[in-house]
């Protein structure tokens, strides 16, 4: 079990591209989202993971990641809820962090989010150019609203 | 990924416990019940596993069963929905097939319910003189209804 701490941004413009060292492409879906936690299957490059958080926007959940094999992750698709999200991830390293930008495909297309990991919740990061407004929180922007209700109607 | 067939049936009287061999503890509790899965974590014995079942109370179902750490396992009963099943289940070995006898304890005690694999849908099997009526698809005794109505008003 793990405890993730995470900020979220929109992005403008391009700008973040000349950082990006590495990208991955993901296709996700939720086999649930409750009251109490949200279960994830996610196909990212050749590996597929099954992940439990706890529910709730706050900046901290807790996350549980079980690596499954990959033809069960396809078959699990199908007993989804909502719509398989496809995006393509780049990797920007920050000093000891690192800027995820995911880039959303097919309905999502158009969403552009910079995810960063932090090691505290008081951690200082600093704020490239490129970052949009802040969206940590922003119940709109979790994957699993963007996988139930879409793309957010100010999300573009 | 597995396909499931399997047939279950309240138990009369304790004839079953002499054909006992071997029985585990269990622990169990549902991460989600939707209609298109259910997702239950599972303490057996010292083993711990995350069960995802296709929905649909037939007697064939897809299920992924994954191996997961014992302290995980019992971390996410605390995201759970609905209550914690306990029951004690007996193994009767019955030829190459075998019975499974779940005596539950706790909210559901008074219930006991006996379950067997089989290999096909149409797969003939002894039924042994202390097996009661057959519940197999009746959505009352599925472990995720135990979970979330409690015992059957018909059930003692």
């Amino acid at each position: 079990m793990a405890t993730e701490i995470e900020r979220k941004f929109l992005v403008a413009g391009d700008g973040w591209r000349s950082s990006v060292t590495d990208h991955l492409d993901i296709r996700q879906a939720y086999l649930s989202v409750t009251d109490t936690n949200t279960v994830r299957v996610r196909l990212s490059g050749r590996a597929a993971f099954l992940t439990i958080k706890s529910a709730g926007a706050g900046l901290t959940r807790q996350e549980f990641e079980i690596a499954i094999p990959f033809v069960d992750a396809e078959a699990m698709l199908a007993l989804r809820t909502g719509r398989i999200i496809e995006k393509r991830r780049h990797i920007a390293p920050a000093g000891l962090l690192r800027w995820e930008i995911d880039v959303f495909a097919g309905d999502l297309d158009g969403l552009v989010i910079a995810e960063i990991e932090l090691p505290a919740e008081t951690a200082e990061f600093e704020r490239p150019h490129w970052l949009g407004a802040e969206v940590t929180g922003d119940p709109r922007y979790g994957n699993s609203s963007l996988a139930t209700n879409g793309l957010p109607s100010t999300g573009r």
